[in-house]
């Protein structure tokens, strides 16, 4: 069976597959002309979109009010915006309106650039359009064979195989360690908390070594195959952090989640991310790493630029409280 | 005198500060409503916006078409482009129209993602709003004092205060090397060439070690002081490299360019930065390097996504032949 070699553009665009507001094209639709605006009480700064058909399904609380001429939902005041938002989603789980609720609780996610904290579900967030927030640590070594001297030798990376039974992205790869950003934890307690759960490192290596390199942002309009709703907008931020480690270092499963760690060498991550074998947003995360390591280079690469700019979206919410 | 301290998006802000189309507000005014969109010969895509004041006062040749009706300037068929371009620049430098022309002929810069090779006076781009390119190369040691072992002493970052006689930002601190990238150069060949002419480093050691980690890309709306046309639309790319050198290496002036060399600390480049000491874009390419080196983190910094996004701004034009 013939298969088509992914280009870094063509993962990226996969990622990254909300469309933009062209300025060239003065004739251009407007992608957001078909949302519903999603607001926070007191607060003129929008958070969210929401699908027509997700606003049509939602099982409203009086908590919330929608405006069809406007197009718009606000969350009223109210003594607690999460508690609100647990109430709704807790009628949805419980009617089996979505799919991708999976009709089971998930870990609260912040509401980001929220003026007072609000949190709801995981799984929630993208049906209301809302910002997701990921950490992602490539754990990588040059210590191997082939060095020239001490961290100086060939660079190999920590690969996860995901599990066949996950929700999504069975059996892709995926980033070293990677986990959603909870309400109340910054981005780099997360990957420390992961890197123990499915990589079984050492928290004390992970704290002293790890450190923080950027972030990704991108829009996902949610169509993939898997996907129980189909347009949603799905703006996430990925936290990214690097952590080389010695070679005697092993990364090795100790969750279902993941089947089992590869320690491959940087021809066979590229050959696997032109097969297309890595989870959509893992692959944006390697290519950033490629570039910040200087294995991608502009010189290499025609449409670097445009993927420097498509990984580095900027999103139409707030991401702090006082933007 | 009270000084305000600058926030790393105060100084982001200073560099993009072309306006964004803001999907959030539907009364917005489209920021590129104003402009004449250049054109390039059989080829539907825009690669540059021109102000109505830049398009009276140019002294058109007839190798180019103005229709003011559809706010256009279109390049004709012509054997070669460049020579059209060479033409109207010319006509521009004899009749002084333009005082950031300088009176006097600068480096070709190509049109990047022309289908068909075309360059024009580096001078002249933001004239016609196509994408500028620079290179920018971050010389850093860890060597010093304070070390504990081999390449884990504190950072130290060589930052050059360039001479009180340029056109722009005189007497300000500045990457340690940058340059134009110019017509049939690439960006890595740029910083191999500037940092022999203006830091005296060994071209071996840049072309073994220099490694490249980005771009960033941004819009300027040129309306600071010292800038001879206001409001003109000026899209830049900068290419970023590091290099990590010995102790012993030592950046020094050899061209007119730079007054004198700094092997500054962290926490003075910092305070530096605060201070607004740095060339616009020069202190976006230091916050970059601050992110990546994780000297700057999400956790200390309430507008890092922001910062990301602002630093690496999609371009509104194609930066290959065949996007």
């Amino acid at each position: 069976m013939a298969s088509v070699s992914k280009s870094y553009l063509d993962l990226v665009d996969a990622c990254d597959s909300f469309p933009y507001n062209d300025p060239s094209n003065p004739h251009h639709a407007d992608p957001y002309a078909q949302f519903y605006t999603f607001y926070l009480p007191s607060d003129p700064r929008p958070h969210g979109y929401l699908l027509p058909a997700t606003v049509a399904a939602m099982p409203w609380t009086e908590e919330f009010t929608v405006d069809h001429e406007h197009k718009t939902i606000t969350l009223n005041p109210t003594l607690t915006s999460t508690a609100a938002f647990t109430h709704l989603i807790d009628n949805a789980i419980t009617c089996n309106t979505f799919k991708l609720l999976h009709g089971e609780h998930s870990e609260p996610y912040p509401v980001i650039g929220a003026r007072v904290p609000v949190s709801l579900e995981r799984y929630a967030a993208p049906l209301f359009g809302i910002v997701s927030r990921g950490a992602h640590l490539t754990v990588y070594t040059r210590g191997g064979v082939g060095g020239k001297g001490e961290g100086e030798g060939e660079m190999k990376i920590w690969v996860p195989r995901r599990s066949k039974h996950l929700f999504t992205y069975p059996d892709c790869l995926d980033t070293t360690v990677a986990g959603g950003v909870t309400a109340g934890e910054g981005p780099f307690e997360c990957v420390v908390r992961e890197a123990g759960e499915e990589a079984s490192l050492d928290e004390g290596v992970v704290r002293e070594d790890a450190k923080s390199v950027g972030c990704l942002s991108y829009i996902s309009h949610k169509d993939a195959p898997g996907d129980s709703e189909k347009g949603l907008f799905s703006p996430e931020l990925i936290y990214c952090f690097d952590l080389e480690v010695a070679p005697d270092v092993v990364c090795k499963q100790c969750d279902d989640e993941v089947k089992e760690f590869y320690l491959m060498g940087v021809q066979e991550v590229k050959r696997a991310l032109q097969r297309g074998e890595f989870k959509t947003n893992s692959a944006c995360v390697m290519i950033d790493f490629f570039i910040r390591h200087g294995v991608v280079t502009p010189e290499d690469e025609k449409d670097y630029p445009e993927i420097m700019a498509r990984l580095h979206r900027r999103l139409p919410f707030p991401t702090s409280s006082d933007q």
